[in-house]
């Protein structure tokens, strides 16, 4: 068992759940906890992060059912927010660095998300091999 | 401050830390609990999965410090397993599926790592935009 403590917070438009096609078309906001802003030092350039955030406001899951097209799938092939560790990770691009803010475009995260983790995308880890 | 349990752990030839580069050319496996296993129903579809670990064996963090290639960057604008939150992502191709366990390919995590989440790789979600 781990503990996990959120770096930070989503300021975003969307206080309820859409689909993230939609919310992924809109920029938000991560603030950043201010003891923790010089972990941002030069993050200004990336042109793409990874933002690894919490669903807080997801409870259960099953471990198989229907998906979003309907389908019959294990929620580990699965990108429901019902899971067994609610984590989530979605590739953003970075708008803009303020101090401890970070604007970023493409993110389907609600307000007041957790944040628990930021990495810079990186194609060595990120992208599928191209045979 | 949320909780996370391992869904599984990772059977790797590497018991000690090498260069990325180096561990994602080997295969490892991914053991899932087996009480866990029916939420890797149709996982098979997939041909590359984003794999969610936690660095176990990484110990502390500073928020600014020189990186790999020795350029000093903010711990959210490297890689570093040491991490405020040390968590892991990495997309791997999956070569085979039997029971509970996963064969990956290009998996930089070492043996006994604890695997949190995974998901399957979406364009959608993980894919920078190319304009």
């Amino acid at each position: 068992m781990f503990k996990i403590d959120p770096i930070g917070f989503v300021e975003s438009s969307f206080k309820e759940s859409a689909p993230p096609e939609e919310m992924r078309k809109h920029q938000s906001t991560i603030v950043i906890k201010p003891e923790l802003a010089d972990g941002l030092y030069k993050i200004e350039r990336n042109q793409y992060l990874q933002i690894i955030f919490y669903f807080d406001q997801s409870e259960g899951y099953n471990l198989k059912g229907p998906r979003y097209h309907g389908k019959e799938r294990g929620v580990f092939a699965s990108r429901s927010p019902r899971r067994p560790n609610p984590i989530g990770v979605t590739t953003v691009e970075l708008i803009k660095v303020e101090g401890n803010k970070l604007t970023v475009d493409g993110l389907d995260a609600l307000d007041g998300t957790p944040v628990i983790d930021i990495k810079p995308y990186a194609d060595v880890m990120d992208k599928p091999a191209v045979d």
